[in-house]
């Protein structure tokens, strides 16, 4: 793993004295545009924020995002189309101006999480409003503000009738929240009007508010549910209990044999094939702006307690993998008491994992250490949800250094090339599918509540994107 | 502890011979009433089980059931009044014929467990309905259909003009199957209006179909639930996993260690006041018609592979306390993934007491067990529920005497006296703060279903309980 970060800072600088005279004339016109419709970009994003578009949902919503999506390309002359899967739909499209510049892939994601617990909002999620200087809603970050930023910078241009420096294609899917289900199958029924030079992904964060920051190494994700079952129905506590295993016992014995003291995981064979970290990586990361009391406060905590010994924060975020449960099925979850004994009862787990591992192995050996803990005569059932292997993208591509050059012209800094510990497995499809490793070029903020109530967008990194990606394509064409 | 079985058979064989020749044309003309009035009282009591009388629910259900049963009190002449509590009413009646014969208390619940998963019903849990000679529907045994047996046997004196042989005090309460919270409240206010000969009680079952049974011991109940929150709100897996302790990690640590290899309670102190079972009392149980293999089947199970070592399952479900798991909440309970860190998780528990534990000292060992293992910095809350005690009630009285001769003379077979693993808290307070011991005539059947799916009662069982209600009327006038 050649995990390392670094900044662009002495090259880049000189890098920018030497963009030709033609290339700011054009940027700035472009960029005049987006400060004068900065709110109308806001009601249209809005417009998309308001649309529930969960992926787990068949309620119509996903379909309703994709046709918004291709609606408002077909506004901007993209040959656009949506493209149906098993599930839900991808919202297509394609510009074509010329075989001389590069032709660049734009992939994003209209589908948002599940918005529970409703209560924990302060104001409802798919009702978008501003506060203290931010887009607040489901999705204002993850990932309808980012994508919605390629479509303002796609505006510019067109309304400017600036020359577009780049070929434009275009994938926004509905079901990157739930892993990608259909994503797979549809890269291989449409590689051929996928090619392209380069890929844009805008689904990251700064490292700091500031700070801006391009992601070459993404953790990969797998999850799944295991059920246990006793009797054939649930049991009344009084009447049988004493006489019954109780489901939910087992599932608890397992889920806790799970970590030890150290909060290592104890499944056999799970750190097999994690790559160490070299002592260089380890000292170059102590570099970053990042500190550990001031990343517990932002979560509600006075400090870390937990996490697995040996590593720092940062470490265990980028280079370790977890395995966490994220929910227990069974028994009686309503308001006040019932004293049940469920007949079966299931844990719903997701990992993380870091190259070189290998996720398939991995929810093997999970399965293994489940089954294994099954109780006789109690049954077990194993359902895996998906799969997808970490990645890591080469940093010497023009398109990467062409980013960097944007991010440090719009926000005044050079961008850091930094690790997430988060998953965008379509960035691993593209590299092994496509043979392009993309530019992962995310404007979130650390704090955006991500998955969580009160999600969040700044309004400056929106409008900041848009400026960056349309800098991006005039640099990648020079 | 003086559990112990005994069956009224020789001696009772020789009571029932001296009946005076009046009692038996008295029961004669009430028995042949109830006979011909079968399908009137079937449709009546449908009327009371569509009504979704759940205590939690504040959907003004427990009300309109509380009200139906005025009503029906009302039309047979009983003075009858809805008492409102702090929480769901009790329908109060009154009937008083003479001061020569005794006062009989009638207890029971119009209240009923929640009904979900309803997908696991084969007929929708408020719309009851006949099947395989079975009355199916949510309260059919569990207590509707037992307590209606009283308004049967109450109705059929008074449409025969037959001199009632007690006079009738009614309690039914709406709040038994969350403990009864306002219950002790109410029985204070209202001691004057229930002072009584004698308490009935129908809320239990037989011991075998064909074998009527009086239950004389109870165990307790006790319930609640505590909190183990880390963070402010729920984190996304990926950006926050390995750094945040998750709480579904730490409620499954703690539940794993409330119970060790031979099913044994780790609480320290829980065991401190058992009572130890005698070998004369494990001697007489062993003699019930209690086999391990049929009422594992009867549960869905080949066998029963749990619960505490060195105790078999009657002794177990009688004489033994539990602690169980009800549900664990925290993160995400939907269909399909989501890959959060719950900020939150807790755990609903529920504890069987038996003589002489007190539920309050067991209460506070299972508080401090917990707080004891929650991490440094983590936050916890523990919420108590209820917490009943167990009971013993005094075999001796003359409605006891009346009740087994009743049910001899009806079922055709002596009754046992035997104990029960559930809790009806009501008969300790009525011990306690009335200085009766009720009598716990139940005319449920082992395999009804409480608290589960598909709840039933069988019709040969509604109606023959009227008959012993009426009988056991008669017998402890004469």
């Amino acid at each position: 793993m050649t995990l390392s970060v670094s900044s662009s800072a002495s090259s880049d600088t000189s890098a920018l004295n030497k963009y030709p005279e033609k290339h700011n004339m054009t940027i700035q016109a472009v960029n005049e545009y987006l400060d004068a419709h900065r709110q109308q970009h806001l009601n249209k994003l809005f417009e998309l924020l308001r649309i529930p578009s969960i992926a787990n949902n068949n309620d119509g919503a996903c379909s309703t995002a994709a046709n918004w999506l291709v609606q408002c390309m077909s506004d901007l002359g993209v040959n656009a189309r949506v493209a149906p899967t098993p599930t839900q739909p991808v919202a297509m499209g394609h510009l074509h101006v010329s075989d001389a510049v590069p032709t660049v892939l734009v992939y994003g994601h209209y589908d948002v999480q599940p918005a529970t617990p409703l209560e924990l909002w302060t104001s409802p999620p798919f009702e978008p409003t501003i506060r203290d200087g931010n887009i607040c809603a489901r999705g204002a970050d993850d990932d309808k503000g980012q994508l919605f930023a390629y479509m303002m910078a796609l505006e510019a241009y067109v309304r400017t009738h600036t020359p577009l420096p780049v070929n434009l294609k275009f994938l926004m899917e509905g079901e990157e929240e739930i892993g990608s289900p259909s994503l797979e199958d549809f890269l291989r029924e449409n590689l051929a009007d996928l090619a392209c030079d380069a890929v844009l992904i805008s689904d990251s964060a700064f490292f700091a508010a500031g700070l801006p920051s391009i992601t070459y190494a993404l953790r990969g994700v797998g999850n799944g549910e295991f059920f246990i079952t006793e009797a054939s129905s649930d049991s009344h506590s009084g009447m049988h209990g004493g006489a019954l295993r109780n489901p939910l016992h087992v599932v608890c014995e397992i889920v806790a044999a799970m970590h030890n003291a150290d909060g290592r995981i104890m499944v056999p064979g799970f750190y097999d094939d994690v790559l160490t970290l070299t002592p260089a990586q380890r000292e170059s990361w102590s570099k970053l702006p990042f500190d550990e009391g001031e990343y517990a406060r932002s979560l509600g905590l006075d400090h870390l307690g937990g996490g697995e010994r040996g590593y720092n924060v940062l470490e265990r975020l980028w280079a370790r993998p977890t395995l966490d449960i994220n929910g227990i099925g069974g028994g009686y979850a309503g308001k006040g008491g019932k004293t049940v004994i469920p007949s079966q009862a299931s844990a719903k787990f997701s990992f993380r994992s870091v190259p070189k591992q290998d996720p398939h192995k991995l929810m093997n050996a999970i399965e293994q250490f489940v089954a294994a803990r099954v109780p006789r005569g109690m049954k077990f059932r194993f359902e895996v949800g998906s799969a997808n292997p970490p990645v890591l993208l080469r940093q010497e591509t023009p398109a990467m250094q062409a980013a960097k050059e944007a991010l440090h012209e719009v926000f005044g800094a050079p961008a850091a090339m930094i690790c997430c510990g988060a998953s965008i497995p379509v960035s691993e499809m593209f590299q092994r599918m496509l043979g392009v490793d993309a530019v992962m070029i995310g404007f979130g903020l650390p704090d955006d509540n991500l998955h969580a109530p009160n999600e969040k967008y700044a309004l400056s990194q929106f409008y900041n994107a848009a400026k960056t990606i349309a800098a991006t394509w005039a640099k990648m064409s020079r």
